[in-house]
């Protein structure tokens, strides 16, 4: 544990499990089906505070998980995916609040989803897991923080998928949140989004390894995934990005050869992200989730996103990246002028960047300070309420 | 014939071949390899005058072929892909130019390419065919055009893939051609270019129908094709076109249904279009004609693209859609400066369309009217200096 500061890291982490909503005590989808037991997986960091109000829910993006922070062992060198934000002083700061990263039902890396056992037939749901929404998502979420004794969370904060699902929690439950940060999202998917998840879809539902999602006890559908996972990486980095990280070098040779199998950086690069995808995520679970992504509708049943957003009680801080053209920022825009339609307090910003939509886990200084900022003014303004 | 117009368009039009680089004068090709013979598809519009002054040469993108202006039936209902461009009064004024529109070799429309009969061995090429160049493709134009005993060109024009020849040829082939009209194009792939079309490829790959691209006596590599369609599609597409186009409205259904099966039209569109191109187009020739295009560089083996362009005599119209994100507005701008650096006559117009890449081949007032008066005012000079 030589290389991991404490006074800068989360330091050694262990993933938690609870299992939720068992029979006949189930999760009612808004499908209208029932979904139980519910395991969910989640990380926390921090410590919960006598009064319990210093917690903060945190929400990861469509490939992403609950390890948020820290490392798993002394010899690892991959921290969680926000680990810049969340720790000892920094944006999430470890020593005033308690950070809670939760996994969604749906995916594959430790919560209930398609790879998970069903406990009516001892197999693998596969494609007999039901649908489920990013509200579906939020709603196991709340049973994490009522089973975590918490009421009432200081803010939830998310990017990409993350921050959709920050944005459902202070719809469906107005008075459980004091403050929302949903980061690089969108209320709902333009064609664009839906087109590109299609095309993903597509690859995987093409590889004969697929088998309509029933290949838990064979190969996986790993070259149509690799393909899925490509595509998406392509819309998480911008032009520019793209062209500093690449341009137009070759791999592994100086001049092109002029046959099919020269590669371009940029293409091992690709192929190097699809495989890696292959060995940490299900196939099932990316149509699952996808297709949540592409449902996902803010506003709900309302004829407008401002009407969607008339029981909204949090603060909010809305982020955007300019060179992101997955979540532009006009649907971050949209979010912000809904919000202020219903008199809430909201603070904007678009923050300039060349990283694309992958921005959000970057080391950004203005990022940090925004986040670090507005979690102190809420705090501050909680404690006050409670004085 | 009816619905024809013969005031505004070509008419009936036919497809012709010829067969150019019969052996022992086979075309040599960049990579050192010889190919011949080789067949090329054109079409013709209009007359060639008795000077033979009036030609020009229109090259088609990576999906299209020479079929750019007309019907080839009474009863056709599909004009060539350009056909509001080409005809009597139109940009491309067949009342006053002979309009030449030629396939390239790699295709599989007509055109020598990987599906074709090598005749060394009686079978089609397959991944035996060997790796060609947008250069290559250009030389093999040039032994068209002087088989139609046409010694210079007075444009030659294109866009996307062929706004790449069309600058090819000016770079080749500095006294064959007068003027000449990139379109919604680049000087080469950025990065980005380069991953979306290792996606497209990837998922072709990836199909077992592929079976190392020698599939011609069995099922072809159809649902890979047709991923690799959608990715293209995409980016043919701006976010505000599928936005106006489509939106979030659900195919067949008033309600999502919460399900895997509901589609989007978005996704809807992009299955037919992704199905209807494996009727007509040969999945070995995306694999080649899409490295093609990824390997083009402007400036050849030259430090800058201004030195590659030094002995460019052609004057230029170059043209960039405002919202094309495949080829943004950038990339022609640099084509531009360095055309500019050679004193070379330039006119640049980027056009305001919120139609993406796609726009080069909708009705734009815009563009008609800026090609038109662009080639009145060469032929004008043309002829003065013949004169």
């Amino acid at each position: 544990m030589a290389d991991i500061d404490p006074n800068k890291s989360v330091g050694i982490v262990a993933e938690q499990f609870v299992a939720l909503f068992s029979p006949p005590n189930e999760l009612v989808l808004d499908n209208g089906e029932k979904l139980g037991p519910i395991t969910l997986a989640y990380e926390t960091y921090g410590r919960l505070n006598a009064k319990k109000d210093n917690a903060i829910l945190i929400l990861h993006a469509l490939s992403g998980d609950h390890h948020a922070a820290g490392f798993y062992t002394p010899d690892d060198r991959k921290p969680g995916w926000w680990d810049l934000y969340i720790g000892p002083g920094k944006a999430f700061d470890t020593d005033k609040y308690f950070i809670i990263c939760s996994n969604c039902i749906g995916g594959c890396r430790g919560s209930t989803g398609p790879a998970s056992i069903d406990p009516r037939t001892g197999k693998p749901y596969a494609l007999s897991f039901p649908f489920i929404t990013i509200h579906d998502m939020v709603k196991a979420q709340k049973g994490l923080i009522e089973h975590l004794g918490i009421k009432k969370l200081l803010a939830v904060a998310g990017g990409s998928m993350g921050g959709m699902q920050a944005l459902e929690w202070a719809v469906s439950y107005p008075d459980m949140i004091a403050a929302a940060i949903p980061v690089a999202t969108t209320a709902n998917h333009s064609a664009q989004n839906i087109a590109l998840n299609e095309v993903a879809r597509q690859s995987i539902i093409a590889d004969p390894n697929w088998k309509q999602g029933d290949y838990y006890d064979s190969e996986p559908p790993a070259r149509g995934l690799a393909v899925a996972r490509m595509v998406g990486h392509i819309s998480y980095l911008s032009d520019q990005a793209m062209h500093e990280k690449f341009g137009r070098r070759l791999q592994d040779r100086e001049v092109v050869s002029f046959d099919l199998l020269t590669d371009f950086q940029v293409e091992s690069y690709l192929h190097y992200q699809g495989n890696a995808f292959t060995q940490r995520f299900d196939a099932n679970s990316y149509l699952y989730i996808s297709k949540a992504l592409d449902y996902f509708d803010l506003k709900g049943k309302s004829d407008t996103l401002a009407q969607g957003l008339r029981h909204v009680k949090a603060r909010f801080l809305v982020l955007s990246f300019s060179s992101d053209w997955l979540y532009p920022p006009y649907q971050s825009r949209e979010i912000v002028k809904a919000l202020k339609q219903n008199g809430l307090s909201v603070s904007y910003c678009e923050i300039k960047s060349e990283y694309g939509h992958d921005s959000f886990l970057l080391d950004n200084p203005q990022q940090i300070r925004l986040i670090r900022d507005f979690l102190h003014h809420v705090s501050e303004e909680v404690q006050s309420n409670a004085a």
